[in-house]
């Protein structure tokens, strides 16, 4: 039988004291003893980018990104090293590879580089020889030889493009959880863990907030076909596989739902309808580092003024106003309604492309329990509404029960 | 005039907080501003190394070094490229270089490996491009591109040899004193900084305690007749300048005393006067990694059998008494006396070498104190005697005042 090629990717929270890491080590020497050729992705040790972090913002907003790229990367240069030394401890003879040693090479957008090769068959030489390489994720080095990173969660990037790469059999992400759930289990008692996912479905999880995978990297691997497998560090269950299809076995309308609950929400009234406006109106939130989310816009009714919707972050509120407060009047809106601690709930699934009757469901399901809808906003596999905050344990437990999750 | 070319070396205790960073940073500055070109090399922050080396500790005695110089260097990426961040900030324009970017190109002993070639070209142009180089102390990189470090204090060594390539008029270690005393300041309030030293005063004081320049850090400058100056990072004095020569107006006889606090003493009564007999007793000890420090033997007054006496570190006191009791029999020591709580105190200066009154000078002046002498071991510019512990500060005072220091 040909030894299959498994890229483990261990996250901070899976590295987080010496006794995790520990356990971490064990579980990749299991997967080598079954037979199987390993290739492990560390981020770094638990909290170690954030203090990294700290230590940056004592210097300069516009500090030079290059600088940081290479105080950022340390972590990940530690925790690879100190993942080859657990592991060569209890008999698997492994190596650290920093981005620069690969090499990893990435286009010179430091802080949020982009992969744009990396050197395979010095790796498939590596492995070869029997050694198992522990490579420092999230860094990569751009052709002026300075070390790149390529953004926050940046080692599930890695971790995929290395996959892909190397045409591994699977890319398996371990963390915290057991895998993705149909709705956060933090909040949600009766949060079941979902089995199988698509990629697309996988997006529209994690984009609006289900943090276990990074979406840039779930993107990469639908891109490149990499079959990825979210599971738990500690606990032996065989976790979430996202992969381009479900089986048709598991056929279900909606996979999960996700909701945020740090949205506010601003209605601009009587906004002129003509071309323009909402470039005016956007550009001046970008140009303040605003994130905005939602946005609904009705045609309007008389062909001149409509009213215009956005979402952003409970942080970003008051700046908001302000921002839009001070081109009210050039571009002539006519009234700005704020209103803060509302939240957004989306559900998802592959399913709802063929099924018409979702949103309808979604919606009574909501009204049952007198819950009223903000905002409504859809995509392909996802609906999305914005409620009051207060009505959101209420909303997600209605909509578990009413889609049999 | 032409510029001169400085490189200043940066200890962790220069960086152990953003304010001493930021201190550290203006005195940079101003050395630029006053005309001059500055070459930078940095220590990690504070006890950066300690927690990294703590990290490994947990790992296995018998790691594999290559991956500990992969975590140890960590300490210092992140210090050379936040130093840059800070200087770049107050108009400075400057960047880190990590070993394997200049290249520092070192052997292959990790852990303590030796500088081979500086990339002195590359560094020159980066100077010539009116660019600051913050450089990575303590690392470089070997030929198998993986990352080394030099050993402990290697920071010293590193300023050394970029200034011996460079050419550079002098080399600054900032560090938390004001000097290099003419004995320990926390202990004996009348210490004074002394201005100039000889490399061999130097490193007979380092070696002995004084822990202010990494002895090999000396021995490089003296090779290279690089000019050394050790100053305070915080306060704006002269400190103490390290040449070939000492200046005419400064004659003196000694420079320095220096002492240790931590050693016990073992004498072997009745040791076989016969070839391999030492090799045998230090033999032994060196397999349990004892460090001894002086030995004293006496010839034998019947021809058969000597008494020999070494000193150890208290921590190796017991370690040191069972390894000797395990080869007694057959080496045949007919006894073992250990005595712990003894201290050393060396005189060091050159003018030692030229006056043989010194020796009689110190004995007389420890005499006067009625302060018993143990052992006595000289060098060309130093004599060390051992005595019981709890006279030391009394004899460092008396032979503070007894040379005039």
């Amino acid at each position: 039988m040909k030894k299959k090629l498994i890229v483990q990717k261990l996250g901070g929270s899976s590295l987080s004291s010496i006794k995790k890491i520990k356990r971490a080590a064990q579980k990749i020497k299991k997967e080598i003893i079954s037979g199987n050729n390993v290739v492990v992705v560390v981020s770094a040790l638990g909290k170690t980018t954030d203090y990294l972090q700290s230590l940056i913002n004592k210097t300069d907003v516009n500090a030079d990104l290059k600088e940081i790229d290479t105080i950022l990367s340390s972590g990940e240069q530690v925790s690879s090293a100190l993942m080859a030394l657990f592991l060569n401890k209890i008999g698997i003879n492994s190596r650290s590879f920093l981005g620069w040693q690969i090499p990893i090479i990435t286009n010179k957008s430091y802080g949020r580089a982009r992969i744009l090769d990396i050197n395979a068959t010095f790796l498939k030489q590596i492995i070869k020889d029997q050694v198992t390489p522990i490579i420092a994720g999230f860094q990569g080095i751009s052709e002026e030889l300075r070390i790149t990173t390529i953004g926050r969660g940046g080692s599930d990037t890695t971790a995929v493009a290395i996959a892909a790469k190397l045409n591994a059999d699977r890319c398996e992400i371990f963390t915290d959880v057991d895998g993705v759930f149909t709705t956060d289990p933090r909040w949600i008692k009766k949060a079941k863990k979902i089995n199988h996912l698509t990629y697309d479905e996988m997006l529209e999880m994690a984009s609006v907030g289900a943090q276990v995978l990074e979406p840039r990297s779930v993107s990469l691997a639908k891109q490149n076909n990499v079959s990825l497998i979210v599971r738990s560090s500690f606990k032996n269950i065989k976790g979430t596989s996202i992969s381009k299809t479900r089986k048709i076995i598991e056929k279900r309308n909606v996979s999960g739902i996700v909701f945020s609950k740090n949205d506010s929400k601003i209605t601009l009234l009587g906004v002129p309808d003509k071309p323009g406006v909402a470039a005016k109106i956007f550009g001046s939130l970008a140009s303040q580092d605003i994130n905005v989310d939602m946005i609904v816009q009705n045609i309007s009714a008389d062909g001149k003024f409509s009213d215009l919707t956005f979402t952003v972050l409970e942080n970003d509120f008051f700046k908001a106003q302000k921002s839009i407060n001070k081109i009210k009047k050039k571009v002539g809106i006519r009234n700005i309604l704020p209103v803060s601690k509302v939240a957004k709930i989306s559900i998802v699934g592959i399913g709802m492309r063929s099924n018409a009757g979702i949103a309808k469901e979604m919606f009574r399901a909501l009204a049952k329990e007198k819950i009223n809808i903000d905002l409504i906003s859809t995509s392909e596999i996802k609906i999305s509404v914005l409620i009051s905050r207060k009505h959101i344990l209420k909303a997600v437990n209605a909509l578990h029960k009413a889609f049999k999750l």
